[in-house]
């Protein structure tokens, strides 16, 4: 599925830190960035807003080692929750468990998830828990899992490539949970994921339509015509409404698509990443799209 | 996956009338077929009994399309079920729903089924439903799925494959049955099922340590040495006796294998064709056994 290069390249630590010091970075990451700081963001969100689009944060940072910067994180989260509710009654926070310290510490992180839930209440926003590698997968589902009964509105973010995908719903019983279906960005092996790229969106179309038939309030994370169509299709073939449903895409990524479903009546979020630590997560996305690679490798290479 | 060109092949009916009729076919045919007639194939039942190897039965044929040959296949399988019983107590039969008449109407094939799995309970064996293409497979697994409350012993073949496979299984809820996994044979669309050789074959692998953990004796019908060492690690892992689940194999396909997992204590299954009607079977095997395409082929030509 992705480049394989660069998802290796997104880990590397000595490679971060040539590439964030790089100018020629700077028109890919304005591209997909929304700032560095909340405010920034905050002033994004309302644009987005202000054309019907929603939004939800991701304060960027990942695989957080120590318990102290996963709390610092935790206490960022709540920070933007406080700043984003005011601003914007559709906004949600999306967010890392690995942020949270889930290498560190499963409880703590299920604590630090809970705090951020609870401050999101409070704040009648509503928190996405985002999915990662499946070395952390697993935890991040049952971490998920433990606070569903309780916070109902949380949604989880679900790979239709994973193998476990369908099991990993069902063990939900009769309460499944909201999702944010998107086809998978990481680099998986043979056994826990299927890599052949018309074969992961076959599965996202086929997952999408039983979504749509089976669990509350879905999102589609996709830029995919084809599986953008087939959730349309679906949606008018067993008589669901158009708001119903959502849209997700990332920020920086088929405006024009996002207006255009705007204006067919669909819900439209935006994945809205913002602050320092944008260099995995825009390797990430670099993976994904070939057409940038070009662009992201004379930065590394100009440094 | 398999050969497409043979998958076509075992539909074309003239293709089908020249290769039966032609005698440079018959070795193929007596690799893989037990004889023409039931007591040939109980003469092979009673030699892979002695040898520790059970049977499953298969009176060749399929998509019948007028009642009274579904009725008259009906009858053959009770006449197989009664004059296998005496001679081998642990011998099943496999029905397809098409021979039981599916494509002519649903209530009559499931009547047929039902009067199958009453004869086989009153001489004491068990029926395995083959699983067939995906344009009657839901139908098969529906009239199954309301047969199994009543007749749980009857097992199922499923198949890794295709996209539908967990939800077929969760939707039995806490009372699922015994499956025979199979990879898939069949010419299927990507809408429906994987078709990457190597993400079915790990999709297999996945769904094998689920059925074993999760199912009740499961069947793992499979000639590939990956998948069998999945299933044999997997059962030692989660402490499962060797004679909790079955290995099933095709007649004429790994014979040392087979014998090989005898004295290894495993349970060992033959799925044994009977019959006069071996044009689709076999070509199914062939494609999935480009090694015996040359020779398939050959007969063709020289016919």
């Amino acid at each position: 599925m992705p480049n394989k290069l660069l998802l290796v390249a997104s880990e590397n630590k000595k490679l971060e830190r040539i590439v964030t010091k790089s100018k020629l970075t700077r028109p890919i990451v304005q591209r997909y960035v929304a700032g560095t700081t909340l405010a920034e963001a905050l002033d994004v969100t309302e644009q987005l807003n202000s054309v019907g689009i929603d939004v939800s944060l991701d304060l960027l940072g990942e695989s957080v080692h120590d318990l102290k910067q996963s709390e610092a994180a935790t206490a960022e989260y709540i920070r933007v929750i406080e700043g984003m509710a005011p601003r914007s009654a559709s906004a949600t926070v999306s967010v890392k468990l690995s942020q949270l310290g889930i290498v560190i510490s499963s409880e703590s992180c299920e604590k630090n998830l809970r705090r951020l839930l609870e401050a999101a209440r409070a704040h009648g926003c509503e928190v996405e828990v985002d999915m990662e590698h499946s070395s952390v997968g697993r935890e991040t589902l049952e971490i998920f899992r433990r606070s569903h009964a309780e916070y109902p509105e949380t949604r989880v973010a679900i790979q239709a490539c994973m193998r476990s995908t369908f099991q990993d719903l069902y063990e939900f019983g009769d309460n499944p949970p909201k999702i944010r279906l998107v086809k998978g960005a990481f680099d998986e092996k043979v056994d826990v994921a299927i890599l052949d790229r018309d074969d992961v969106t076959a599965q996202y179309q086929h997952f999408a339509k039983w979504a749509l038939a089976n669990l509350p309030d879905p999102a589609f994370g996709t830029h995919d015509d084809a599986c953008i169509e087939t959730v349309k299709q679906t949606a008018r073939e067993l008589g669901i409404d158009k708001r119903a449903f959502e849209f997700q895409m990332l920020q920086g990524v088929r405006r024009e698509l996002q207006e255009q479903l705007v204006r067919e009546g669909y819900r439209v979020r935006v994945y809205l990443p913002y602050g320092t630590e944008w260099y995995p997560y825009l390797t990430r996305r670099m993976a994904e799209k070939p057409a940038n690679l070009l662009l992201f490798l004379r930065s590394v290479v100009g440094s």
